[in-house]
């Protein structure tokens, strides 16, 4: 047999949600961020952000945390690389800034694993890819998913104008009208992965 | 940076195609393939199933192989093991099965690769899924998606009553409609891939 990679999922209960001050989001409005998608390009070239899947179990099925805008919008943690920044350091610095807390002492230790899908960007636009499409020399953005393996017991600070929500995977598979091609498509990446479901 | 596993492409001009016998499928109708399954599953119990995916390149993006059966249905080429087989032993021999030449002499060496995706089908109906549904404990069938590692020269002999066709992965993606969920989301899942784009 051909060994799967394996993920411990911890219950939600086992973790702790407390707040912080609100991370408000950087734009109003779609075109406002993909004129400032175009700047940030002309300046530092293609856009390389990374985001993270944070896995938690309630009744033996896997969730996932997603950060919750307003009512409806959903994403997962994560953000833009700065210029050079290792994609690895890169992304707990996102997480940090996203769900840790402010005394440093209180921050997860972020176990970032494996690169579960890429998608690209070939034009100043919303739609991307799961692959560069023929005849696009010059991708906007690449945006990386990697799982990050939570330990038994975090404390998560969630910036008050978001909600962190645990959504199912069964909430999420086909369901590309409410979470966007990049999410609804996460239970088939995780596919090949052994879970573990944990009891503390 | 972290690394991707690597899949090289190689040409479809660098492949050579035959045809052999005819392979008929087993059911005339996806009542008699449900009816025969639950039979199987009383005999043997739940069926296990690996499918091989076959990456060419065509203008340096990548190409799936799959065989068309009639005009519409396409699948990928693999079956169901033998009760207590192997998976990777297995696989080869469903891949010699429908694209091997008879004389073993010219059977490519199949390199199986990485498991890509597992798909669940919950009860002796035709939707599968990602995952195994909570409150699942006996699912019908297991599925498991490989890359198989192409080498720069292959003879493939195609059964008479089937065609096997290049699909690129951007008319695959989106395309639940005429693929249908496994097929439609294997861009998704090698998004993860580095591939290598080769030249002969």
């Amino acid at each position: 047999m051909v060994s799967s990679p394996v993920v411990n999922m911890y219950p939600l209960s086992s973790y702790t949600f407390g707040t912080k001050e609100p991370k408000m989001e950087k734009d109003t409005s779609v075109a406002d961020r993909l004129a400032r998608m175009k700047v940030n390009y002309m300046k530092e070239g293609m856009r390389t952000s990374v985001e993270g899947i944070l896995l938690v179990q309630e009744h033996r099925h896997p969730h996932i945390l997603l950060l919750q805008i307003g009512n409806t919008f959903c994403k997962l943690p994560g953000g833009r690389l700065k210029p050079g920044e290792n994609e690895i350091e890169g992304l707990k610095r996102k997480l940090s800034s996203k769900l840790g807390a402010n005394p440093l002492s209180l921050q997860p230790s972020w176990q970032i694993g494996e690169c579960v899908a890429i998608w690209w960007r070939p034009n100043f636009e919303t739609v991307m890819y799961p692959y560069c499409p023929p005849h696009i020399t010059k991708p906007k953005e690449c945006k990386k998913l990697f799982i990050v393996h939570l330990s038994e017991r975090e404390y998560f600070a969630v910036p008050k104008n978001l909600k962190l929500l645990a959504v199912p995977l069964f909430e999420l598979y086909d369901n590309v009208h409410r979470y966007g091609p990049v999410i609804s498509t996460i239970p088939q990446q995780l596919s090949r992965f052994q879970f573990n479901m944990m009891t503390t």
